[in-house]
């Protein structure tokens, strides 16, 4: 480590500007000896090192950005990394002017401000959130696993349980069904039933720690856990207790499945088991032959993770990974896989297995059973192929 | 939410600016009615709220911030909150000029980039990181649990298993200590039992799903779980396997207690179980008699806690508080207690005790066990009085 001495101080002296905060890692190097330059003092809200790059990657309509899953780590997605799909942009709300009306067939309305909201009890939970759509319209050209799948993220979530709210309004009899609605400019609607809304739904305010994000909803919305993520309506201002889905826009012209006899599936709730091969993923490149371990994420919309396999040569032979605790239900499970790369080509492959036993399917078996003119719920066994120069490509391109 | 033409017009223009990607709070409003505006688009790396204020109070030497416990939500304490405590500054490293050595009494002494330090199976586990000095030396000035106890955070780590490295260099028969080293300024240094070191060590480069922050030793440090902060080098650059503790200045002149007979507690390095409640805490006021859920944390370095205790009569009775699941070993615990205030002065206190049984101590125990002349380690019950207008204050000021 040791350099000529003017070259040493040049260095120092670069250091000394990265200090006062400027944050292009271009324009200036890091000390060579950091041991001899005192850093920077404490900073209120932190931001991450100016050497790091990874980011969401929005589509050309800035309308969604996928999740870096290649470069995420343990189980937790970071905020600022969630993935995000919204209709009409993120809203800039006010939370002291937001208010949440749950009204409908119930014997108390209530409108309720931000404050009054975090009046009641508190629930966090560690959710996996998926979009329906993660994963099908990429399939053949998506090179890496976040252009393929990156609309999934996992994050801890904190909020009102809807259930409390809805037993303090008084649901009355007859009600099924309740209706969610977003105060963004294209006032997303969804039905939910009220089985489910009584069950573990949540009214979020909180996201890994702190408020939500502005793309996640800022500063209030619906969290339903395991199932599609547009139902989770975001920026929630109205929750209308009634006694039928009210069939809008985003549960029929949009999120429902056609099926070759003609007929649509529709309210198709739940994320169903999925897991992927992280790393190595499309993009990457193995440095040469030997070890590696085979890092992967595994989620269910119904329940924990209770198995992963791993595949090295393209589904003729199976062997189990490690989970790494914690494995909780309706999150990210992290497995691992130790696997010692010989120089030649290799199809790596996970499947993942749920607490009911619902297995991650095949493509094949996808498109047998529901033809390929769905765009839904796409959850087949993703293989990436590594060639002998040690890149890895998406096996479907 | 009807206004007249002229004030809706301008209230837009104002939202459209905000759109633009301005973030301060002051100089703009949000729309009345955002559904009446398209939001903002898609972001690479996404921001808090505008509206969002909380955040790490430094120190006036700005070499420590605290955590602002009183708005946390969850487990979790997002990356951008985490408290920090430096010696020498936050130092500006390039990851790929940096080095780990491990060397000394070993067989095959290692020196790897950081790209190799990733070749090794990862571990991600969600762990508490408390400083040894939190809560002592402000304990009867500070008014809010920020000030008081804000040297405490929990995330999601992960790294490489450190006894997974050293049985890689291969540890010769006679060694007992390790002595790790930062590459700050200060070359913090530490002492760390061999036992620990081949046990649950992680050399962690991850925090939350992305890269560690600069403030918690990016690119790479040391995370020993359970025990006091400061043995958790970061910026870690350096691990020499020796035969002996290296009595370094943070674990002789630092970091010791000196007990009323002269001598001083050392080595002292598992942190006790410790509670606090977050809400409702010093500084905070409630805004009427009613329904409030009492929360807060608790964390023990020995494991899971297996209990928390509330107290809302200054410590006369007490009754079991709530744990959210998951409970995770030598990680925050978040619990809740449902409480009515009927509006007169009430003193409320937690009192948490782990799988080891062991209870988290009165004031007046600790100090009549340690004299009044230490300074670390610092785990007693905390009170908060709720005076007869709602406000909370610290009941030990």
């Amino acid at each position: 480590m040791l350099l000529p001495t003017n070259r040493r101080r040049f260095l120092k002296g670069a250091a000394l500007v990265a200090g006062a905060g400027l944050s292009r890692a271009d324009e200036q190097s890091a000390a060579d000896d950091p041991t001899t330059t005192p850093g920077i003092p404490a900073r209120a809200y932190g931001e991450r090192s100016r050497f790091e790059r990874t980011v969401r990657v929005p589509n050309a309509q800035g309308t969604s950005s996928l999740t870096p899953l290649q470069d995420s780590t343990g189980i937790i997605t970071p905020s600022s990394l969630h993935f995000e799909r919204h209709h009409a942009g993120i809203p800039d709300i006010d939370p002291g002017r937001h208010r949440l009306m749950i009204h409908g067939m119930v014997d108390r309305p209530l409108i309720l401000t931000m404050d009054e909201l975090k009046r009641f009890p508190s629930v966090s939970r560690i959710y996996f959130m998926e979009c329906s759509g993660n994963g099908f319209r990429n399939r053949r050209t998506a090179r890496t696993v976040q252009e393929a799948h990156g609309l999934v993220s996992c994050a801890e979530w904190t909020g009102v349980s809807l259930g409390l709210l809805l037993r303090e309004a008084g649901v009355q009899q007859g009600a099924s069904w309740i209706v969610a609605e977003g105060s963004d400019a294209a006032k997303m609607t969804r039905s939910v039933p009220l089985s489910k809304a009584m069950n573990d739904v949540l009214i979020a305010y909180g996201q890994n720690g702190e408020a939500l994000r502005p793309e996640q909803g800022y500063p209030v919305r619906l969290f339903v856990p395991g199932w599609e993520g547009n139902i989770s309506i975001k920026w929630l201002r109205r929750i209308k207790v009634v006694d039928q889905p009210y069939m809008t826009r985003e549960e029929t012209s949009k999120y429902t499945d056609l099926m070759p006899d003609g007929k649509a599936r529709q309210f198709t709730f739940e994320m169903d088991p999925k897991s992927l091969i992280t790393f190595p993923s499309g993009g990457q490149k193995l440095s040469g032959p030997g070890f590696y371990e085979i890092s992967g994420l595994a989620w269910s919309g119904r329940g924990a993770i209770r198995r992963v396999e791993v595949s090295v040569d393209g589904g003729r032979t199976w062997r189990d990974a490690q989970l790494q605790s914690p494995v909780l239900p309706i999150a990210f499970t992290r497995f691992g896989f130790g696997w010692k790369w010989e120089g030649t080509e290799a199809v790596l492959q996970s499947r993942c297995t749920d607490e009911h036993g619902d297995v991650q399917p095949a493509l094949e078996d996808l498109i047998k059973a529901r033809g390929d003119n769905w765009g839904y719920h796409y959850n087949p066994i993703q293989s990436w192929k590594v060639t002998t120069d040690g890149s890895v490509q998406n096996a479907l391109t």
